[in-house]
């Protein structure tokens, strides 16, 4: 559940496409534009710095009076007409309309909320947004929710403020939802996506995108076609629930007449997977799609510009399964569905060991999806599954997911992206679906089925991790700063309203 | 490892042998003895609370220097003539001798470490060692190692302590060893046993015995006639030593191309016992000596004063293993080797889900054994079944434990038990082996062959837990108090010197 860390090859493509040579000269109707953009950058930067200082974090109920009001706040004063608060049964989201006079309209998915931190793991305030040099990259704001998503986000927000400013009208018009519990896998999107008015408003749209850092250090950008679907579940085996086996911790050597709950998960979990943990063997589980050739190929041309040994580094990997080669690696990420460990936690967790029987015992899942499965079969499957195997007792608590999301590469909003992308010598990987998960489902699925997609220019890393950050002032000629960031989104819209 | 609810049938049984019309009529030595230990109560009590104010707990490194020091003191005061501390490749022991001029010497076995404690979790703080009324019971000290084990000990130091202040010889010579990592597995107990000087020493007692709040609130007394030996284990499965897998957590979405240590943990434990998890069935085990006719009608005695619906509720578990009846889940207790998880914790911890593929998982085992197995060869065997597996790469620490135990009935030190708590109008509850383990197979096995065994009256209850007890001055007729406690070690000492 984050679109960032979903664009895996981003980083790793090795061939550097742009830039200099190839550079699109300035339509002259973008000079006002971009002089504004550069007279607002400080205030820009400001604002971005002030929005972080308010996590909105779902996973601990923190922000969220706040958090829709300040983004709500920000979206009437770069000319939003309507912007309001959305309740749902989890946290609100925002629904807002801007409505430019103009022939077409763009949709315009974000969420204000950030990922959990732990300031202690922070080498600068996670809340204070600090400039920090970066070597290689120049400077950066680190704070939590720099890259995923404030920055990407608010620097779409300055485009629009720009054209507010000078009194341009937006070539588009704009329909924006928000939701608050990205990161605990947007279950309540759906309740601010299709309320009535809120989906009329998106079924007028062109297609629906994510403001996002696209660019990696090397310049390469990744054009996306889609993202795999998830559903998280923690698993609970407990004496209570399963009839056997204590209600509460007690001395383990009573193991050797009381039975356990913790054996119980386990042999349940062994059910789940293949001996070598890589192929699901859930019962009557939703059967993904095969591969098909078009997404092959552009697998192949991917790969072609990937460098393998940088992406084994990167996450600490010496052999892909099955040791497989590195094209037939790519095409298992992006077709193959999953049932990940994210971790087990039960009885004495300490160091060393504690003689406990423990009474319960959880293992918290995550399910990758691949079309043409849906959230709901797959979690069908597996309860249906651990019922047959005699696992009926144990708790499967969903705790958010949804469905993999596709967008055809020749959608208008896609084509506008490698136009935009081309415009500035960027030739963009493409690929046919995140391996990550954001719920694009929402959009392209039905009754919508508008395209969806992620877009804009700059840099950032660290979603989900210490040291989060997005760059400002850049002094990579491959990645832009602040002020190029904020006019890809500019050229964005103005190619969209073509 | 723990001596306390290692008696695990004691507090269960029902039937009420004691007491009034049977009661020992005092002999006339013990008279003398008798005023002084009512002399020194308020002060003994003192001396017990001052001893739990110093906690020695192996698990945090925690009070090493004092610990041993002050029960080096303490022994003196008691008359030892010599007391010291004895260095050891982990956390100091002690030796320390009792010449009464004495035909016979019996062995003593103390531990001066505790259990790790929260102080949140306890009533009133564990190091206070305040005196707390405990209905059905009388007042407590209430307080970490109240019971678990310097109760008990502390009562049999200050039965010495009356014999030295009354000037009456002791019966006995005594020889007593003393450890501060009972509670870690008693990992180094053999480099003080076994210290020449001190082994020798041992070599010349009718037996070892560990002071012990023998009485159950129903007055019921529990001679144990042995232990099961234990292995403490943490498995480990990581990418690194694994090879395959990441090195760092990883974005789950990775999984679809890259192993999971998890799931090879979990693959390896499933290896380890049969599907309902209470048959071990790692490769070339050792083979435990079929429960024999005297343990089964031993079991068959017990079973028949025990109540099981109150064992039941005790331990929150209304079904035994496969159904058994009663007895014969008593009879797996004593007689079946297992294999139990402590705990597991791997990856993401907190609550709800994180989107990772952790690089590391743990599981905390213990594997009981019985006679005729060794923890030497269970641990070898554990290891060996793993590589054969293809689970080689997992890391097996072996972070404490030790063989099984047994004593003959027959034995002197058990026969003098039984006739003291006889002379108290007890008809003890003989018991072949307790389930859970003490390293009394240092005593019993070679080279000293020496009998072994707990023994002492008095009541407490919640060793390892909040709240730990010790009955001070009992209202329950069931229950002997400080001096009643102390009384008994004196009449145990008169019985062993016969």
């Amino acid at each position: 559940m984050k679109s960032l860390s979903v664009r895996i090859p981003a980083v790793l493509l090795a061939g550097l496409l742009c830039c200099a040579s190839l550079a699109w000269s300035e339509p002259a109707n973008l000079t006002d534009i971009k002089a504004q953009v550069a007279r607002q950058h400080d205030a820009g930067v400001k604002r971005l710095q002030e929005w972080i200082a308010l996590p909105s974090i779902a996973a601990e109920d923190r922000g969220f009076r706040e958090g829709p009001q300040h983004l709500v706040g920000l979206l009437k004063s770069v000319g939003f007409q309507h912007a309001e608060i959305v309740a749902t049964d989890g946290k609100p989201g925002v629904f807002a309309t801007l409505d430019a006079g103009a022939p077409r309209s763009v949709g315009v998915y974000m969420m204000y909320d950030v990922k959990q931190f732990v300031p202690a793991e922070w080498s600068s305030p996670p809340l204070e947004a600090a400039l920090v040099d970066k070597p290689g990259l120049g400077k950066a704001v680190v704070g939590r929710g720099a890259v995923n998503q404030k920055g990407p986000e608010m620097a779409f927000l300055e485009a629009l403020r720009a054209f507010h400013e000078t009194g341009k009208a937006l070539p588009v018009n704009l329909v924006l939802v928000a939701e608050g519990e990205e990161e605990i896998g947007s279950p309540h999107i759906g309740q601010i996506v299709h309320r009535a008015d809120v989906e009329a408003a998106l079924a007028g749209t062109v297609g629906v995108f994510m403001p996002s850092a696209g660019q990696d250090p090397d310049g390469v950008v990744t054009v996306s076609l889609g993202a795999k679907g998830v559903i998280e579940v923690q698993l609970t085996a407990s004496g209570e629930r399963w009839g056997k086996g204590p209600g509460k911790d007690i001395h383990s050597s009573l193991k050797a007449m009381v039975d356990s709950p913790v054996w119980h998960l386990v042999h349940a979990l062994n059910t789940l997977v293949s001996a070598d943990g890589n192929t699901v063997t859930i019962d009557d589980y939703p059967q993904p799609r095969p591969i098909n050739a078009a997404e092959k190929a552009m697998i192949a041309k991917a790969a072609s510009r990937m460098d393998e040994s940088q992406m084994k580094a990167r996450y600490s990997t010496s052999h892909w399964i099955d040791d497989l080669p590195f094209q037939q690696a790519l095409e298992r990420l992006i077709s193959q569905p999953t049932v990940n460990i994210e971790g087990l936690v039960g009885g004495y967790t300490g160091p060393g060991g504690k003689t406990v029987l423990p009474h319960s015992a959880q293992a918290k899942l995550d399910l990758r999806l691949v079309p043409d499965m849906t959230a709901a079969g797959a979690l069908a499957a597996l309860k249906a599954h651990l019922a047959r195997h005699g696992f009926g007792d144990i708790d499967v608590n969903f705790s958010g997911g949804y469905d993999p999301t596709s967008t055809p590469a020749d959608a208008e909003l896609i084509q506008a992206q490698i136009a935009v992308l081309k415009s500035y010598g960027i030739d963009p990987v493409m690929w046919p679906r995140n391996a990550g998960s954001y719920p694009g489902y929402v959009f392209t699925g039905a009754p919508l089925h508008r395209a969806s997609g992620h877009f804009g220019l700059g840099h950032g890393s660290g979603a989900h991790a210490p040291d989060e950050y997005f760059v400002i002032d850049s002094t990579n000629p491959n990645v832009k700063g602040w002020d190029g960031a904020v006019m890809s989104y500019v050229r964005y819209l103005y190619e969209l309203g073509k």
